[in-house]
């Protein structure tokens, strides 16, 4: 990745006499989804370190109060303005942590609370290293590796550097397949999504951002591992289910309930990272690439079912047109 | 509530030489849905103790690298058998945690894996102190106010003594409503369920368990604050809105959402606890509180729904009935 994440990640470290004890991330809706790879990360592979991960305006209103100068704050909004992260932008700052703020916007408000400014390029699904999501990972696998003996940096540089071509390979390898999925389920009123481990964001965010509020479509995210305590009891012929198969170490839970729905359910819709090529990364660090992968894989299938509702993207009803 | 949680709280914190720096929890289904006041808790309150809230298949294939000697971890198995959650405590007692487990079963497989063993009693939805909902909370803040200068134990405690009247009072306060939310709601097949703050765990598991799992209705919770960025893009005349209203910090977001469905939605339920008295609460405290009062509420919006679809809350097509 870029020298710019890796000197960002050398000075957020130094903050407070390098007394670093934590990472927050907070943002809203797609961009907080762009934030779960990182904090799962750390979740996952920090021996010291804490982190959190927060929709914006419950930051704002009940900030932990371990957040202080010891503290890494990302903040992220696409456009900038967003007045619930721009307010947590402030608040993290005015509680001595250090901000890294991720915008599309250069003249962001955002920016006003900024420690680390990153202006992001958009529009390329192509190029995911410019991506926020990307850029958070880097920086982050870059702190944990600066403040511990996190050793698995070699790794991840080598996934960057092939996670362009794997997923420029996936989007033309899915081209039938989300054509055939559009037309299969056009006329689906409701979704389940299901996914784990790293992906679970992605999850999360295809049903809210991409079905939600770019299709109108009513849909719920489903974690793999909580499907058979309680969700897998809505399971029948009838309802449609996409399942972001991971490759990882969760990759078992994908699997438990997709053998389920392949009893259960007739209409099932998986989407394998593995098959599409995401084994060509060190298995030491893949897993934390399946949502970069994810992301762009499932931006077709909603471009797909986009061309045929003959509903575009970009069409809002509330969001940015009225009072809210 | 009880001298035997006191007793046990102190005991956990002397683990290890009193090194504890993590408290995690894991469960499956509705038992994790019950240890999120917990984990939320210690997010907000805690000053130096990290925290973690783990579905247990998750937590057993990508254990954190921080779980060890210095950690207290909670398990959660109605059954005290279920697979996952065996293994988490398992994994945890390897990793050298000191582990606290709670089941409805005395001879639960959970048990052999448990430094504090919990058997609770159930079905006396008006004893809520006596839940595991109740007990984690109880343990959790004496845990903290043992490791570090959290003082609102008193608050605490008085809460405690008055939560069981409280939702006494605010179960008989529901039953007009509860019967005319079935009579309306009764050939809906989709509910959304928002929810704030503490209270967003049983916003979840209302969602999975209560309409999902129970009534075989399609249901997705969303968090009040993340509904403006994305989510309420599906709103409309149509669809049904459950909103739970928290008293506390994030009420504000809760209140926001409920002014933007009562001007484009028609179909929305609001159940607030101040209304329902949890005001009768010290404030420092009582937004802990909002998930207990709740649960036991929403047992009788569920209820009511199982009555008119004549669809008993007790049964199952696939859970514990075929192989999965």
């Amino acid at each position: 990745m870029q020298n710019k994440n890796k000197e960002i990640a050398q000075r957020v470290v130094k903050h407070n006499d390098g007394k670093i004890n934590s990472v927050y991330y907070t943002a809203c809706g797609g961009s907080l989804v762009d934030m779960y790879p990182s904090y799962y990360f750390l979740q996952a592979e920090a021996k010291n370190l804490s982190t959190g991960w927060y929709t914006s305006n419950e930051f704002d209103h009940v900030t932990p109060k371990k957040l202080g100068a010891n503290s890494i704050v990302f903040i992220c909004s696409h456009s900038g303005n967003t007045p619930e992260a721009v307010e947590a932008a402030r608040i993290a700052q005015e509680k001595g942590a250090v901000t890294i703020a991720l915008t599309f916007n250069p003249q962001a408000k955002l920016l006003n609370y900024a420690d680390e400014k990153i202006v992001y390029e958009w529009g390329n699904e192509l190029e995911v290293v410019n991506n926020p999501m990307a850029i958070m990972l880097d920086i982050t696998s870059q702190i944990l590796a600066a403040l511990e003996d996190y050793d698995k940096l070699p790794e991840f540089a080598d996934g960057f550097a092939k996670i362009d071509t794997i997923v420029a390979n996936a989007v033309k390898q899915v081209q039938p397949r989300t054509k055939a999925f559009a037309q299969k389920y056009q006329n689906e009123p409701l979704f389940y999504v299901l996914g784990s481990g790293p992906t679970f964001g992605h999850t999360y965010g295809f049903a809210i951002c991409s079905l939600m509020e770019m299709q109108w479509l009513d849909a719920a995210a489903i974690h793999s591992g909580e499907y058979f305590h309680g969700p897998f009891e809505v399971t029948d012929k009838d309802k449609p289910y996409i399942v972001m198969e991971s490759l990882g170490r969760t990759r078992d839970l994908d699997e438990r309930a997709i053998k389920f729905l392949n009893k259960y359910a007739a209409k099932v819709e998986v989407v394998d990272a593995k098959e599409l090529g995401l084994d060509l990364i060190d298995s030491e660090v893949a897993e934390y690439f399946n949502p970069v992968l994810f992301y762009t894989v499932m931006c077709e299938y909603r471009a797909k079912l986009a061309d045929i509702h003959q509903h575009s993207l970009d069409v809002r009803r509330y969001m940015g047109k009225v009072e809210y």
